[in-house]
């Protein structure tokens, strides 16, 4: 096992990237500049160490505290409640959302041992006490754990006198009714809104 | 551009990994253990450092000399001329040619201005005279550039008494005629064996 076998190897255990790809990408870093394969060396090996949760959102930043948890133009009154810090980066890339964001760190997945005791379910409810917050957006995928959890969390604040709402889910703009999978279609139905 | 978005911009530029592939890595990595973010990033900082041209082939290796030159098991008589360096691997992976190999590293392009001085080729001519050569495979790949280039090597080589052969090109293996291009549907014709 030489240095490019390891450097092949490390590769291929990323997400989506399997051995081929691996290959090509390390053959790809030896033919161009050093320099380009020590920068992504060094920007790695300062990640763990910059970046962390944010202490009031969950989601990653550089300071103790997110950009959007501490910009004060952002609308205060409305969380949006996500599973994946990476969530929070999909939505950012929208700009259609102007409030907060709550980072649950997973869904409730009974089979894989995640239970409503491991997210960050009670920092949330102390936050909606807090933060004078109105609307919480359930913005989980809507996937049978994301639908679960949302339920849950429904279920947990429906006595807090906050507004809670769930993300619209049906036909994928651009989609083809033909296409389209027959649950997703289903709950296009029961989501219609009059036009 | 905090730490996070070094890592996705890094990533991002490799070959065949797009915005969204590396975000998701970006996100995997925070997720995981730092000690595989770092294992890769110590990978990557001594590729360059401990990964050289073999001083005889031309193909990737640790030592002066790549194992496959100083193999006394490989059949020394037989030198199969490939491109890139990765070629070799992805021959060396099939475990069907046991002979040496010759790396061209490049093709034949006047539009990319690569012309036959930049390629290994005084170093291969030189390897069939003094390493007692009896068989040159041209490997370069089925293309325009690969024709050429194979083409142009064979004009070069054809007064030095050795055997030049090319790898056969034809329909891939559980292909199907319908589904093969012209030209592919055409050089199988000519390069038909007697049954």
């Amino acid at each position: 096992m030489n240095a490019l076998d390891d450097v092949i190897d490390s590769l291929s255990r990323l997400p989506g990237i399997g051995k081929k790809s691996a290959t090509r990408i390390a053959y790809h870093l030896l033919k161009n500049d050093r320099s380009v394969c020590l920068r992504l060396a060094d920007d790695l090996s300062v990640l763990h160490e910059k970046i962390h949760p944010c202490k009031i959102c969950g989601s990653y930043a550089e300071q103790e505290v997110c950009p959007v948890c501490s910009d004060p133009l952002r609308d205060r009154s409305v969380i949006c409640v996500v599973e994946q810090p990476k969530d929070v980066q999909s939505i950012e890339a929208v700009r259609e959302y102007r409030g907060l964001f709550h980072v649950l760190g997973g869904v409730i997945a009974p089979l894989e041992g995640i239970g409503p005791d491991q997210l960050r379910l009670s920092e949330l409810v102390s936050r909606i006490h807090t933060e004078h917050i109105s609307e919480v957006i359930l913005a989980t995928n809507p996937s049978v754990e994301g639908d679960t959890t949302a339920l849950y969390i429904q279920k947990i604040l429906k006595n807090l006198g906050v507004k809670i709402t769930r993300l619209a889910s049906g036909l994928p703009v651009g989609g083809d009714l033909e296409y389209a999978d027959k649950l997703t279609l289903a709950r296009s139905f029961r989501g219609r809104s009059v036009f």
